[in-house]
């Protein structure tokens, strides 16, 4: 997804290595080398940047790399801006990581269970993932940790202040990267990959000029009201540019038209969307605007019309694909 | 919901005071004051506390009570089970709130904003809601407070220790206790109401014997499974049993019945279901189970019943009520 990483190590524990195997292969996923765990956070950490480094691995020929990311896969929000800004301050000051503010006050207990003291939360920051380091800082840092470090020590911060003496850049996080920890942060993830799918409509228009400018206006007017990414291309069989979006997942379309309800046309671009099997996912929406600019149009729209398109949503509702018919008239 | 609980406190800011009022009439809520809040966490419980101990309120007739209990409207999820324990350990350490592990590493940022120092995660938790204190403890802490302390502090524990030399008990709390603070902790919220409302199912029978001991076997049955909690009654018009069923929100039901998919009685518990708008929010999942237990009992069903029950179902689904048929059959 960021073009300009140039090796991703998954560290996994050994019962789940054919599983993870099995899904870089079935993604496609490029430039991944998969890397046995250890019984620890840190030991696993360790094992992963070993693969820059030893001998043993050699035979994997991944160079060694300036700057190391190190993530957490129950962080699946991250963005390309965040992790672009946590290496930049790594390059400069040797280490970086996300932070957020502390949402509860946090406190030290006594032996006895009892309150010792409380800490003033404006002061502290939670620690979050991704953070990185110029890979010969981190990884000196690693070398000379202690077992009692790499048993129960949980911050790789720490390890490059105590070992190397770099005091980590610290960058505000977005409240995104937070760790889908409990059952009920599953649905919190739904909730934003749904929202996030919402933020994404493919506009469709046929070539003539009238459409094609109503196809430029409907995703500026889009963009100005809610987040919009809007891609317009014309609907033909086999175009790749709109595979392609469909291979993104991209589950919004309007297709604007002017002959009345192009079903055939539409008919394409469900059988497309059907193959992709992107709508057993989550339901595909598809707008279709009939834009009639005719002298001797009507006000009225015939029975007949409003019959084939509700036979047509009906159809396609069936495939989880719910369509929408606008009609548009203006002399 | 908590019967031993004689008097809430809730405070809010001024412009929501009447929303707040209009709630309480709406769902009869008995025992509440509503008081205004302050500018800060902190002056907002001042506020409250002074409902039981100044003049100005005296028209409220509202007692002391010997424990105070303190808690926030984002945690919605708090048992009684983790109120009670706070209480009792307040009433014995003068002070206790509820803890949770932390999920990030804690650290303390320099002015550069660079890492100062991580805490070893180990050795702290995260402070959350309910707290309880004995009114006496916690309002003189308010009371000797500085201005500092009402603006800029967050944590009541801390003042019970720093004013009245009292180290809170520390009581383990649930993960449902979270904060509910992101756009995404309302889906996991809803997430948790949902698998909430899964838990409780209705057995109705009728009153014939045989039936009675299913009516019986079957929650026992399911409670060894899953969480159920099962309630048997019989279907009855205007049964005031039932009626306080349903207007507790239970969203599952099974009927079992010796009469082939007793649809006439099944009609008048969907009247109730629809009367009672619960269909609205959510599903209801009503299971109408045929025990044949005649002699001559055959294992085909007929095209007649098959028919009837699919054409009721698809009625009712219209009602977000969704049926479900079984038949048992046993000689």
């Amino acid at each position: 997804r960021i073009s300009w990483i140039s090796d991703i190590i998954v560290v996994v524990s050994s019962e789940n290595i054919e599983t993870m195997k099995t899904i870089i292969e079935k993604y496609g996923h490029k430039r991944v080398t998969v890397v046995e765990g250890g019984i620890t956070r840190h030991r696993s950490i360790f094992n992963g940047l070993k693969v820059f480094a030893e001998d043993e691995f050699s035979s994997h020929l991944v160079q060694k790399p300036e700057v190391v990311i190190i993530h957490d896969a129950v962080r699946p929000f991250v963005e390309e801006d965040i992790v672009s800004r946590v290496v930049m301050a790594a390059k400069e000051h040797g280490a970086a990581g996300a932070i957020r503010p502390l949402v509860s006050t946090v406190i030290a207990s006594a032996a006895d269970g009892c309150l010792d003291h409380s800490l003033e939360r404006a002061r502290y920051r939670a620690s979050e993932m991704p953070q990185a380091f110029l890979f010969d800082i981190i990884y000196e840092a690693y070398q000379q940790c202690t077992d009692y470090d790499l048993d129960y020590g949980t911050e790789c911060l720490h390890l490059a202040l105590k070992y190397c003496k770099t005091n980590a850049k610290l960058i505000e996080g977005t409240a995104d990267l937070w760790k889908v920890t409990y059952k009920r942060d599953l649905y919190a993830a739904e909730s934003i990959i749904k929202d996030n799918l919402s933020q994404q409509v493919c506009v469709i228009t046929n070539v003539k000029e009238t459409l094609a400018q109503v196809g430029f206006l409907l995703p500026e007017s889009l963009k100005s009201q809610i987040k919009v990414e809007a891609i317009s291309v014309s609907l033909s069989k086999n175009d790749s540019c709109l595979q392609n979006i469909i291979s993104g997942q991209c589950y919004n379309f309007v297709c604007v038209n002017d002959e009345r309800w192009a079903i055939q046309e539409t008919q394409e671009l469900v059988e497309m969307l059907e193959k992709s099997n992107i709508p057993l996912l989550c339901p595909v929406v598809l707008i279709l605007v009939n834009l009639d600019i005719s002298e001797n149009n009507s006000f009225s729209i015939g029975m007949e019309d409003l019959t084939m398109i509700k036979k047509f949503a009906r159809e396609t509702k069936k495939k989880n694909i719910l369509v929408y018919g606008l009609l548009i008239q203006y002399k």
